[in-house]
């Protein structure tokens, strides 16, 4: 048996209580596996008196986890600490420059210095693992950069954020409204204090670019990535959603087209009875269309203590194994700039609801600006007022076949410049699962 | 850049000149992504003239695998032939004997002789490499052989048969008959002409029985496995199921139970909703229960040439990077003996379906029957017979909550001797998603 892999775990909360735990707990059975003993040679937390579930007596204690990451007592540092700057970052560089591994669930690191880092690695001929950062326990990131490895991918989308996708299955089948959902998720620690994060589109963003850039073999480029969140969403689209056989979900979607990468968050229409459209909850799901294996869809948990530490230890076995792939799946020097499809250039379906002034002419007049702008429509949903025999607008839904970002917009402008509609449109993407 | 890695490929039917095809037009691609050349040193096929959409004009034909696998001229073997003995196991045996790499997608060998192959490549330092032998372009052996190594697993289940899941989708769809649809997907070539190893669940046990061995740690069993086909299943099964809130699916599952392991392959009652419930057609998927990660789910193609090919790639891009892991996750040496748990103990929700005679108290003695043998009962649906006024037997729908498979045969076999029913009951068990 080889010597013992030492592993120093930089921030003790939740995860790292748990992946402590779980190496304790498990020693034997990961010995077994992994052909070598793995111990918890060190550890960085703030409070050491704090009882975390684990005996960490002989671990040694650092006070700077940089100090740790470099020195000679560990061979592989576990980063838990977070943030894109400041102590993660510092701790991450420090380990990877004295050639240690590195095994870190920090997607805003990655998302801003992810090709850095690998070059660092690279360098220093260090692992660099992160399939915690991206949809907690679900191993996509191997799936990308080892198993699908034949292929040439052409999309990678998913429900990276199980926040938004608890509100949205609550909202749905409660029929309830977001502002409602949010607090009650709040309270009950599914959504943050701030969660503007989450439900902004932000915390997928972050996983999307680091996912393009492993299925793409591209720089990863979270600046581009357009983001828009859910809080725009209501009940009467989730119900119209659901009468039209699709359901709602935020999804992360980078995609190949002939102009660029795009890469993008957003609410999304998925057709009822598909694998994605089926994931409720705090599930999280991943899909990847590759040019030889067709679709392939990993689903699990895409947070939580457990989950995430599970990822984390898996990472420690590949490095204590010796499984060492570059950490973007090409070298970090290889990567080719990304080149970004600007939305405007987005093609596909749309869902638009509109509240429509009840006027003789004024959907006929709608339905030719469509028509003008080379919209064609696959379903219209009207429905009558909430107050029957009242003035107040009617909603109109139009589902479009398959058309430009630029185009919708253009005849949406020009609708709204008639004067036939109320308030801005509500306009929903739909993506083919 | 290293050595270039020089594969022979056995077997140049539809995987094969798949697999073929890929390495040569990605080649750049993946000699990238790999860090090296991969070539296609030596091919051997039945027929040299055949065109495979592919050039071989530089690879050294062979007439015999084994010798090819033996030979100085490749360092690795894919084993395309297929069968449990005779050519594919006399290849994979000389490859892995000269310490040579294997890459095979033969189910029935390794569900036979794994543990054997597996002691071999231990023994003479090459890997073993299969991930296209269970579930097509499913990345399941090295999400349970890698990404998972931190858990310990407490269930394996899934859809492993595409032939199977869309003759039960278009049942459930079209209402028909099972002989219908079959002839129907015979002739469509998504059956066999001889489609007892799909239907009869043969094909699905044998890539349990794998599963298996990657989740629990223990030998390969074939033998071991409970197997029910699909044939028993009528349209009227799939409606009740549709009615009561279920899907019916052919899942094979490997489950660790206080007295040994089961491991089961029989049609399968699911929640609607749930994400392995809506895996329609021919698609696959495994699920997988760890105690930190929870489940995990994978989706995706599980045959064609294609998908088998991009799992086939998948596992030669990992021998060329140097990952080498247990070919069962723990060395050959360190597997436990697999221990059955008697199916009697099977412990479960079951629907059942009777033909009861249409006379005064038949209904209620069957309920007392259930009763003594400690069965309670979830629903009940008692329907009209086909022709109203007729003294045709009624069909009567049992779900029962959790009992033993011990204790539902028994009554069923009571009330069988009561004569109240008519023919053998239907009787599908009912798992938890």
């Amino acid at each position: 048996m080889s010597d013992p892999l030492r592993v120093g775990i930089a921030g003790l909360g939740t995860v790292g209580a748990s992946v402590a735990q779980l190496l304790r707990q498990d020693a034997a059975r990961l010995a077994q596996a992994c052909g070598r003993d793995i111990t918890i040679a060190a550890v960085c937390a703030r409070d050491r008196g704090r009882d975390r579930g684990v005996d960490l007596g002989h671990a040694r204690w650092y006070d700077d986890p940089a100090a740790m990451a470099a020195s000679g007592d560990i061979d592989l540092v576990v980063e838990l600490i977070g943030g894109e700057d400041g102590a993660a970052r510092a701790t991450v560089e420090a380990a990877l420059g004295a050639g240690h591994h590195v095994v870190t669930a920090n997607k805003a690191l990655l998302a801003h210095h992810g090709v850095a880092l690998a070059r660092l690695a690279e360098k220093h001929a260090a692992g660099l693992y992160f399939e915690a950062a991206v949809a907690g326990g679900i191993p996509v990131i191997k799936a990308l950069r080892e198993s699908l490895a034949g292929n040439r991918i052409s999309r990678v989308y998913g429900i990276l954020n199980g926040t938004c996708n608890y509100i949205l299955t609550r909202m749905e089948r409660e029929g309830s409204d977001f502002s409602d959902v949010l607090a009650d998720a709040q309270a009950k620690g599914y959504a943050e204090a701030d969660p503007t994060f989450d439900i902004g589109g932000f915390d997928t963003a972050h996983k999307l670019a680091i996912l393009t850039s492993l299925a793409f073999g591209t720089e990863i480029d979270l600046d581009s990535v357009y983001v828009e969140g859910i809080t725009n969403i209501g009940p009467e689209d989730l119900a119209a959603a659901d009468e039209l056989g699709y359901r709602i979900k935020l999804l992360g979607v980078a995609l190949v087209t002939e102009t660029g990468i795009e890469q993008r968050v957003h609410p999304t229409m998925v057709a009822k009875r598909t694998p994605i459209a089926e994931i409720d909850g705090v599930t999280n799901a991943v899909a990847i269309d590759g040019h030889f294996v067709g679709e392939v869809m990993l689903v699990g948990p895409g947070a939580g203590g457990r989950a995430t530490a599970s990822a984390v230890v898996g990472d420690i076995c590949d490095a204590a194994r010796g499984i060492m792939v570059p950490p973007l799946r090409v070298p970090a020097s290889e990567l080719a700039p990304y080149q970004r499809a600007q939305m405007r250039a987005h093609e596909g379906g749309y869902y638009i609801r509109l509240s429509v002034y009840d006027r003789p002419g004024a959907f006929a007049a709608i339905a030719a600006r469509m028509a003008e702008q080379g919209i064609s429509l696959e379903s219209i949903v009207q429905r009558a007022a909430h107050s029957p025999g009242s003035s107040e607008p009617k909603p109109v839904i139009l589902i479009t076949h398959e058309t430009t970002e630029a185009q919708v917009r253009e005849a949406l402008d020009i609708i709204g410049a008639d004067g036939h509609i109320e308030r801005d449109p509500q306009m929903i993407r739909i993506e083919q699962a």
